[in-house]
């Protein structure tokens, strides 16, 4: 009888050849299938090609020096000297990098996975990641004729593995893991428990054995982080202390006065997504009878504060690495399905970071323009698919320069598309008119907000200091 | 407090509208709102668009008068004076019809619920179905430009639901309402228990709430049967006597020694989907040890034989409509994921019945030509999909006319797709050169059954009776 399980990760390996494809489940690093990953850098082989969603899912692969290629949303380490090293193997063409929006990721690895070659996007329209491609409009609207993405072989985590293959996930693991094992030609998982066949509830079944070709039961391992050392998430996604303001001189808002700001445009029955940085302490700081629903990328609706130790499960963070906990009436879906409620116009309101904001809207929020070291992650899908946008950012760079401008000079994330900025200066409107200035900050004149800003400030009739 | 749960179905559709588009979910008569149906139909609504698989969901309303459009995959209802009314209307002009391969129709669907206007399909190519769309290669190959459908409602059937909308689906009445229930721009589910919020596993909600706006709890209906009655699928998918042969004269194979010449070619491990006619005997006379793992594209894989009487579910039956088992190790999925196994490459086998088949291969099994009462459900998304295809049929029309043609003059499933006949009268191989006769019917000589064949036939060198 053929059997899928194997005994050791490096037996389920031993065939990927040097120049191989490879998928990489994991979103952060849950869901990641670490033990399979230390097994192929055992290997060391050369030139692969590493579809992946960010650097914990390929950084330890890239600094074997495994790598040829990676196809991925979040290449770039956040540590710094990783960073050097990612861009001098960039800029010596050691390294090829392609950057995809995250939504746009995971639909070209489920269209892989579906025998379908090519799809037509909204997102990353007017943008340098759609540079190059067939645009075509639909319904009014410019889409970007995005192609499928497979591989020679898919890594992924799972919980429970039965004979035969069949997979689930715990928690917030699923992520990208179900798309990329129909997207292997072969497809291998990593799982914490071998079940008897007929243990699974058919209809707890999310990756069905068909496209399992093997299962390596083996205990799970905890979060890599920027260092290549693992730990738990307590330290990787721990939340910046941001207590004081960043800047001397007058005290501006902080950051959890600029997040509660935003609070006050939410209403219950509202779904909302939280960016990066400022964006992520607005969950923590949401009342729980809120009736706000949080949404995130990695596949959570319904999201609520953050864990506290006791709490804390590395399978269940947000997009943005904090540990959370699940409100009642919570689901847990793929990222592809996840991406389906941004993209299918189902979100209220984004709230996110950003480099620039233009005086028409436009947004920059991912990439410094000479940065080979960068990600787009889901903000791309963001404003391609929600109709409002919130910003929230410092009104200036920690250098003093203005953030607020006329036009962009980074590399855009979408035209047109941001409906508010809140700043720890001011409150203020994206209008036909440009900037409508409506709150400023308590001890902040107009002509002071308006020297930090690269862009006219129109005062709104009734402009005031904002109150909390 | 906002709710979503309506009181009854009259009120969860009191502002669907005339010309409205509506999405219904259900494969046969599984997971089908058959109350949101009645109680759309009581409206007395003129010239709706409806979006529904087959006639179990959409007849009804075809006999209703409410309908001026209507994209199903098998629009048209079996029994003959259903179907002679429904000729009638689309030959009147009253009533638009688009047939859409089952697989694509489940595609369409996601795309549209998932944001997506367009996207490549390699199903089709080179049919009718496919004439005036687009087709480009992708890796060496035609794919045919589809795009999404989204309506202005979905009506679907759940299982539980919580007072947000999240749902789940019993068993096989999956099928096409997750799908649906993103695509519509109201979505009202008809459940069979309202639970409170944070009773379900968020693991295992299926439909998030976000997705949904009008939940009405209310008892489950079982099927409709081809009279608009409703009884249960024991009548519905009742599997025809066939223990007798079919013609006069010399015996021919009965369809389970048909069935079992086509058993002789499986082998364990091999994933396989059986169409409508002998091969569904094939399931019902398969060992339970034969390690064969059987593919249903309403969302089963790994079912088992016909479900005895005690053992009848409306939820768990296979495409074909037939109450079927779960084996060890099944597993359910949406009928969106079971063609992603179809169009990704995993089955090894599909076994057919047909109207024609040409020696170059070419296969004709869905349309007479000039009947506008027909479907075309799955088998385009087979040929397309599957490398190996065995078409099972009897040798010879009910009128003694042949069904295996030098070339095919009804319209083409596929195009060179058949790789074995297995027929009442012999088991043949389509190769380069043409028909190769590979065994007859003990009794049955090579040149009685040239005679019933409208191409030539080789005798294979070692031609031989058939055993069994």
């Amino acid at each position: 009888v053929i059997t899928k399980v194997r005994v050791s990760a490096a037996e389920a390996v031993a065939d990927i050849a040097d120049g191989a494809s490879v998928l990489v489940g994991g979103f952060a690093g849950g869901g990641t299938p670490f033990n399979l990953l230390d097994a192929l850098i055992a290997r060391g082989l050369r030139g692969l090609t590493v579809i992946g969603n960010s650097y914990f899912q390929v950084w330890p692969l890239v600094e074997a020096g495994c790598l040829r290629r990676l196809v991925s949303s979040f290449p770039a380490p956040r540590d710094p000297a990783q960073r050097e090293r990612f861009r001098a193997l960039h800029d010596h063409g050691d390294l090829e990098v392609e950057v995809v929006p995250q939504g746009t990721f995971a639909e070209r690895i489920r269209a892989g996975g579906f025998g379908l070659p090519a799809f037509f996007s909204p997102v990353g329209v007017g943008t340098e990641l759609a540079s190059g491609k067939e645009v075509r409009r639909f319904g009014g609207r410019d889409h970007v004729l995005e192609t499928a993405l497979t591989a020679d072989f898919a890594l992924v985590k799972a919980w429970h593995a039965d004979p035969y293959g069949n997979l689930d996930y715990h928690l917030a693991a699923r992520n990208f893991n179900p798309a990329m094992a129909m997207a292997g030609r072969t497809t291998i998982a990593e799982v914490e428990a071998l079940v008897a066949l007929g243990d699974l509830d058919p209809a707890a079944v999310v990756t069905p054995g068909i496209f399992v070709d093997r299962v390596v039961p083996v205990p799970s391992q905890v979060a890599w982080t920027a260092r290549g050392q693992r730990q738990s998430y307590a330290t990787v996604g721990a939340v910046k202390d941001s207590t004081q303001p960043r800047f001397g001189g007058k005290p501006r808002l902080t950051r959890e006065l600029v997040a509660l700001r935003v609070i006050r445009e939410l209403e219950p029955g509202m779904h909302v997504n939280l960016g990066t940085g400022i964006p992520t302490v607005i969950g923590n700081l949401l009342p729980p009878d809120s009736g706000v629903v949080l949404h995130s990328e990695n596949g959570l609706l319904g999201y609520g504060r953050f864990a506290d130790e006791a709490e804390r499960d590395v399978d269940l963070v947000s997009a943005t690495g904090e540990p959370v906990t699940l409100s009642p009436g919570a689901c847990i879906m793929s990222s592809g399905e996840a991406f389906a409620m941004v993209r299918g116009r189902h979100l209220d309101l984004s709230v996110l970071g950003a480099l620039q904001v233009a005086e028409n809207g436009d947004l920059a929020n991912w990439s410094t323009g000479h940065d080979a070291a960068r990600g787009v992650g889901g903000a791309m899908d963001m404003v391609a698919g929600v109709g409002r946008v919130i910003v929230t950012m410092e009104h200036t760079t920690l250098a003093g320069a203005p953030k607020l401008v006329e036009r962009c000079t980074l590399p855009l994330t979408g035209r047109g598309v941001v409906s508010q900025v809140a700043t720890d200066l001011a409150w203020i409107e994206v209008t036909p008119e440009g900037f409508l200035l409506r709150e400023l900050t308590p001890g902040w004149t107009f002509d002071e907000v308006q020297a930090l800003t690269a862009a006219r400030l129109h005062p709104a009739p009734n402009l005031r200091e904002m109150e909390m």
